[in-house]
């Protein structure tokens, strides 16, 4: 029996928002667990055990009959996001929607490899900045990469919330020539909410502020290699859930 | 002698703000003079003869020595932009920058082809739908895809104002099912200024709901091959030149 997967939820199609693969159609399956707690995590309810009950288990034929159905049976982007997805055994559902012509795009901070990494379309580490609070393991990062054995495209997203924040980037692209960097705005929202409730509303203009602020720091230091996004879905849709 | 090359403008370091080079730093090297006259054009300083005054007739070293003093130096993404950069002789200048490190992204509406487009690094095709008051050349659209030769990267990036707009994108990426297909929000600043004058401040609220918009087409139709854009320099910038 194919082991079972912890899923926080499955939306879609909507577009991902962020990274490489910004304004790409895509169904998002989020798995529930992590091994951070990053002081600005934006996605509580899939890392804190206190989201458990809210939790389903489910196997790879019934998660992929999900996002068959949002997306009508077409081949569809599947973004297996998180908490971490690294932690679930998502090889069997991996294997099954590439069968059907779907493709994978995974997004982990880069403390846990998996040897089906190297069965994914795109995959995006996004080791974690100083204002996050968390402490990278490097070798666990450098596994990752190991995993992938060349296979799928490999980039570095980094959030950026201040000029601690844009130094570790740049140290960190700087040791990962190869990888394209996608530098991403930080989005205060989930830091300045109290007791963990993040406002619906996204305040734009704080946003296009802390944009337009990385996009000088980047053209000011002629760092023609990285590419600067906001968090595209957060400008459209705010803090909500389910888009 | 080198033929001169009719310029616009040369700015930036700043970031590519649409397409598939989204939040790419870029230096942007705009040609003057134009072969459409779209009803809602951003650029019209570009395009009109009116205009020709502002515009300077420059070699391609000259040009290269303003791009490079820009990126100081670095190998850096030249963004070719107009008006219809189609117009101009560009070869020698593609050929010095390619020398020099530098690629090149290229964006036309299609109607004039060149043989030095297969130089390109980048060819971004912007065939205008309806709501532009244009109509499009196909014979010249084929043209302009042969003479890239497959060597650039070829996209299609069709701006979509209404139904009308969408329809034409949808026709025109099932015709060139090979070419990635970027969808951008139009901006109707330009439209709404009277006398051809565009106000600065750009109306956010206002694009991100067309936004929202072109996004629950694309997915209602489950139109998984098209990407969902705005125009990233417009939310953070407005209509301000230059940047």
């Amino acid at each position: 029996m194919k082991e079972r997967i912890r899923i926080s939820e499955i939306f879609g199609p909507t577009i991902q928002g962020e990274g490489p693969l910004i304004g790409r159609p895509t169904v998002f399956v989020r798995t529930g667990g992590c091994d951070y707690r990053c002081s600005w995590c934006d996605t509580l309810y899939a890392v804190l055990p206190e989201y458990h009950d809210e939790w389903t288990v489910m196997t790879p034929t019934e998660i992929m009959a999900r996002v068959e159905g949002l997306a009508r049976g077409k081949p569809v982007l599947v973004s297996l996001s998180g908490g971490n997805p690294a932690l679930q055994p998502l090889a069997p559902l991996i294997a099954l929607g590439r069968r059907k012509g779907h493709s994978f795009a995974l997004e982990t901070q880069g403390s846990i490899s998996q040897s089906w990494f190297a069965e994914l379309d795109w995959l995006i580490l996004s080791p974690k900045p100083p204002s996050s609070g968390m402490t990278v393991d490097w070798d666990g990062f450098e596994t990752c990469l190991k995993m992938a054995r060349g296979q799928p495209r490999c980039v570095l997203k980094i959030v950026v919330f201040d000029d601690a924040d844009y130094s570790y980037a740049q140290t960190v692209a700087a040791h990962y020539p190869a990888l394209p960097v996608y530098l991403q705005v930080g989005n205060p929202a989930p830091l300045v909410a109290a007791g963990g409730f993040t406002p619906e509303e996204a305040d734009i203009n704080d946003l296009l502020q802390r944009f337009r602020w990385l996009v000088d720091r980047v053209t000011a230091d002629r760092w023609f290699a990285a590419t600067v996004l906001p968090q595209l879905h957060v400008l459209a849709w705010g803090n909500k859930r389910g888009v």
